[in-house]
């Protein structure tokens, strides 16, 4: 029976999945490289080597070598829970930025950034305009002398603070949303998108604009951008041509002279060199993995991967759902499909990805959040059934169906349910504004709640029903 | 004949009433008490007493008094332009606060803040929710343990980077959504903009929303108050209720302990000591004056007040039209009403603002943008003639009427016309982009610009002649 099993990362993945395990009453053990944050069988332990166990055909056992303090142990473990992430290894492409090697400034990757201090007065290039490098410009803008962010492609820059400023995320994902998505093309929902963002600030006028779609790249989320180019702190400038001792050339020819300080902000790559199975290893951030979770081609399913996956959304949740699925699926509860089909629909999402995405290492484990986690969900059967949920409880429907889609409502039902779900689903709203509504407006003007509202509402729901019945039929 | 001006003050006032005496071929003499920014006769130099001489009655000349390395000097000029703003003294109302002499933590001003450095890592209050307590908030967040930003009445907060990244006061103010303005009420005026402030965040989640409504108000402008606080960095707080050693009691009764700093964002107060004529002071903030420029009771109108307003705009095209109308004035080349229908026109404007805004010591020198620019550029002959242009230069009247607002308008005709002004209108909106228009984005998916569109702006021009034209007659 499977019991012992090795966790590789305290981090957000890690620490979810240890719960899982003890849930699922198995015996964690986690093994962490650096001495902060989270886990349990704490800190400082590199894991050099994991190889099946001789055997492994029968027994799904690994033996793993770690490392603490000069000293090398071997475990054996029934199943391992990767959870290292994708942030793994600095992504330093140097050799694409000609004369880097004569630059007598500094240069260094976003990663090895801390505070901003040591970087005041200092002109500054940040290369590279995801979420790491549009932080980094604005933080660094509020003490350097002059910052210059350098994209080749440009971003859409969406708000973390959305609309009625709740969090994006909230605004974004709701069943109610997800259904509509489906009368739409790409295209549409592309141009919705876009204009809303150019409401926001028109990406042209402020360098931005990229030459792909929005939903083609994993999007960059920056509530400070705008306000810094406006203000000059910020400015966008073109991909790096050449660097030479102190000046940097830029793709349209304009220089600026005297930089200081050079970040990569090109992002990471991840890879497991641990594995001695190189089909279990990661190159050029590919990886074959079932529903990003299960390599599909070993004679036991012991392995599997937590969080190897970038939402437009919290990661944590995702990787509770899958630590939940891995652990029925190590226990047996739970059984996987046969090598060949995993393959085969492995293929399909790789396909469907390279379409959709622009070619990049950051696009190889995009994931739609809500439909995501549904699936994975579906897999182990906590998946909430919505129909049942009207019949049965119209109030719940209705707060699973329009409001926010929070991962309780994947404890409603099925394996691992918790009792409290329901109410916590019918409270979140109250949480999620309470941190905030830290002063009371007294003398609160009459909104008006007419029944009209109540009434439109009402119909709504009816027409989306009506909709969802048609399209199913 | 006038000639020696006097200017006291050399901000952004007094900079631009020198350069608007010179155009007028008078010589101006700048006083400013501080050793830092602009002027002309050089700085540290300290207004202490101003008099009407002796024959003012048909010279209208003064004899002022300065002080500067402790030596004093008497002058006599011909006039007097008043520039030292609404800024000068810190108004700090510890009497409303039981136990602040108890209180041994630190207080200060906002005025007395200058670096976030020093307060790193404290627990600090914000009192006051104004543009200086917002900023405050929002600054020392980066550094502070916790901010807790206390206000008694709650604030509209205002993005700066307004409708697709504009500088809020250009998408703010055109002659075209002036005359639109007029067929709305306030009451419809104050709906549509709490909306759309809303819009990006509740009001009341937030602990922001204020009893009184949009309009009734200064309002505070801040585009990353809303980020700080969901957050938790700012944390919205009542009013102060009491201070203990260490510890603030609000008004909701909650408290929170150990407060390393208190900061007083309480605003300012005016007053004009070095005037002997008591008229000539300012009590409480209140001062009488034609159109916020002319004391109306003076044999010789030879004293002016330049950027004694507080619009929802830049304060130096409002100064540079005062200064211009007061040079003319004191020159003789435009002439005031008498002196009854000053006083006349001024309690009707002192009634209005009360009727209109909160009462605050703020609130007693509003102006309304444009409406005021068009109404003191009337005054000397620098309003430009809309329906002028429409016939004589229709591109030009097409970028004054839906354009925004900018002060080139007033240098079109009359007195100290320019050129240069109407390129300068007409080129306005591709200076707005250049400065972030740092990256060309190319191959720019093309746009739709569709007859259809531009056959529609053309209906919309011609209705709304025709609206402007009915509403004439």
């Amino acid at each position: 029976m499977v019991q012992k099993i090795c966790i590789i990362g305290a981090g957000s993945s890690g620490l979810t999945a240890i719960k899982c395990c003890l849930d699922e009453n198995l015996h964690p053990t986690c093994f962490e490289s650096s001495d902060d944050i989270g886990g349990l069988w704490r800190f400082k332990t590199k894991v050099c080597s994991i190889k099946k166990h001789p055997d492994f055909a029968t027994t799904g056992q690994w033996d793993v070598v770690t490392e603490c303090d000069g000293k090398q142990e071997v475990g054996i473990f029934d199943g391992i829970l990767v959870c290292s992430g994708h942030h793994t290894f600095p992504h330093l492409p140097l050799h694409t930025f000609p004369g880097i090697d004569k630059f007598k400034g500094k240069y260094l990757h976003s990663r090895d950034y801390k505070y901003p201090q040591e970087f005041a007065d200092k002109r500054i290039i940040v290369i590279g305009i995801g979420n790491s490098g549009g932080d980094l410009a604005v933080e660094l803008s509020s003490v350097a002398k002059q910052v210059y962010l350098s994209t080749r492609r440009g971003a859409w820059v969406v708000n973390r603070v959305a609309d009625e400023g709740f969090p994006l995320d909230v605004v974004l994902y709701s069943r109610y949303k997800l259904l509509l998505k489906q009368y739409f093309t790409t295209e549409m929902l592309n141009s919705w998108a876009e204009k809303k963002m150019n409401r926001r600030f028109n990406h042209e006028n402020f360098g931005l604009k990229p030459q792909h779609r929005i939903l083609s790249q994993h999007p960059t989320i920056n509530d400070d951008l705008p306000n810094r180019i406006i203000s000059g702190k910020v400015l966008v400038k073109p991909n790096i041509k050449e660097f030479t001792e102190r000046d940097v050339i830029f793709d349209d020819g304009t220089m600026e002279k005297n930089i200081d300080v050079v970040f990569f902000a090109t992002g990471y790559s991840f890879s497991f060199p641990f594995f001695e199975d190189p089909d279990l290893n990661a190159e050029k951030n590919h990886i074959s993995l079932y529903k990003f979770v299960f390599p599909p081609h070993l004679e036991k399913t012991t392995v599997a991967f937590i969080g190897l996956i970038q939402p437009i959304g919290a990661i944590m949740p995702i990787s509770e759902l899958q630590s939940r699925w891995a652990t029925r699926v190590f226990k047996g509860l739970c059984k996987l499909p046969s090598s060949k089909s995993m393959t085969k629909e492995m293929l399909i999402t790789k396909d469907e990805m390279a379409r959709r995405y622009v070619e990049s290492p950051r696009h190889t484990i995009q994931v739609d959040f809500m439909e995501y986690m549904d699936e994975i969900a579906s897999q182990f059967g906590a998946k909430p059934s919505l129909l049942r949920f009207w019949i049965t409880d119209p109030k719940l429907a209705s707060e699973i169906f329009f409001g926010p889609c929070t991962p309780y409502q994947y404890r409603l039902t099925g394996p691992g349910n918790w009792l409290e779900a329901r109410n916590a689903i019918l409270t979140q709203r109250e949480r999620i504004i309470k941190p905030t509504k830290t002063r009371i407006c007294t003398q609160e003007m009459n909104e008006s709640k007419s029944p009209m509202k109540f009434i439109l509402k009402l119909a709504a729901i009816f027409a989306v029903l009506a909709a969802a019945y048609f399209a199913y039929i």
